[in-house]
């Protein structure tokens, strides 16, 4: 029965949308009706790209990046340098990276991070596939670019004590004050890492 | 060329995502990223979901309101009071005011509101097709229940001053505090208006 509520395809809609992260119940009435409102190519449009992209994406059998191409254009392009890999957590964490324009090396992506509380082990991450790469050998230095929280730490603590075996430059990034930060409002544990970490001016 | 940013799947969808209102780029990417990790039968059913929206709706020849068979099961029940019609904007208000479960007349939806600024006139919205439906008899009370802004208020009084030839009883809701306001940080407008309307304890 419809009556009262919305038609079933509009709440087919809706139900679907609300299965994203951050989108309630209102953010995919609205989505729901606007779709409604634009011509029938525009949600057509929206439909074939959610197919394409499970249909034509694969993981870099290398950098284990989410590409159409595998290895990924990162991967296989001459002007990066293969001796240098950062590891981050997420493909989102690759194109903020990019974003920079300053790096040059390659990925490696763990899909993840280290969470005993969820369950999520070693095996569960794309760590066995960066041991290997680095056993192939060719790589001087591997920046753990995990997220600077508990997780992304712990995670960046198991991953430098794994791989200090195999005789590779372990770094991480720069811990400090952001870019626009207000002293006055900054945490402690920020504070005292600008602070150890101070540089000649 | 994909070398830098993501894969073309990837940027597609995500540019896809952008075209909704209040989906930034940051919004996008961390939905195409949650589809990319989710199963496909997930993905499946949005994409599926988003074309029968529009292939499985149509606008109910009564009221206006979207719905998957004409006329509507609102219209077509025998529960509601065809005596009372209740004009708003958009179908979202419908569901709004049907979750109250106080109200058992009818609708009708207008599809927007009067905006000169945006070149919205009486011709783009539904208000045409009121007029007939009140010409065909039968119905006692008109309530003009545009949102309480500039643009509802004007095509409120838009309406008023056009249906009142036809000898209907217009009404509109109610103005006042909303639940859990605060006395100190109501608008002067809307106190005044609770001043105004008030009504025997």
């Amino acid at each position: 029965m419809e009556k009262g509520g919305a038609a079933p395809p509009i709440a087919r809609l809706m139900a679907e949308l609300t299965r994203l992260p951050g989108i309630g119940p209102k953010t995919a009435a609205r989505l729901t009706y606007h779709l409604l409102r634009r011509p029938k190519e525009e949600a057509q449009a929206l439909a074939e790209a959610i197919v394409a992209l499970k249909e034509q994406t694969v993981l870099c059998s290398r950098c284990q990046n989410l590409s159409q191409a595998d290895p990924c254009p990162l991967c296989s392009s001459p002007e990066r340098d293969g001796g240098l890999i950062c590891v981050v957590e997420e493909p989102l964490d690759i194109l903020a990276l990019e974003r920079t324009g300053r790096y040059k090396g390659l990925y490696h992506v763990l899909h993840g991070v280290l969470s005993p509380l969820n369950g999520v082990g070693p095996d569960d991450l794309k760590v066995q596939e960066l041991v290997e790469r680095l056993k192939g050998g060719g790589v001087r230095e591997v920046i753990l670019a995990t997220n600077p929280n508990v997780e992304g730490e712990t995670t960046a603590l198991y991953l430098h004590r794994l791989l200090l075996p195999l005789g590779v430059r372990l770094t991480r990034l720069a811990r400090g004050l952001p870019m626009g930060a207000d002293l006055e409002y900054a945490d402690d544990v920020t504070l005292t890492q600008a602070l150890e970490g101070r540089r000649e001016f």
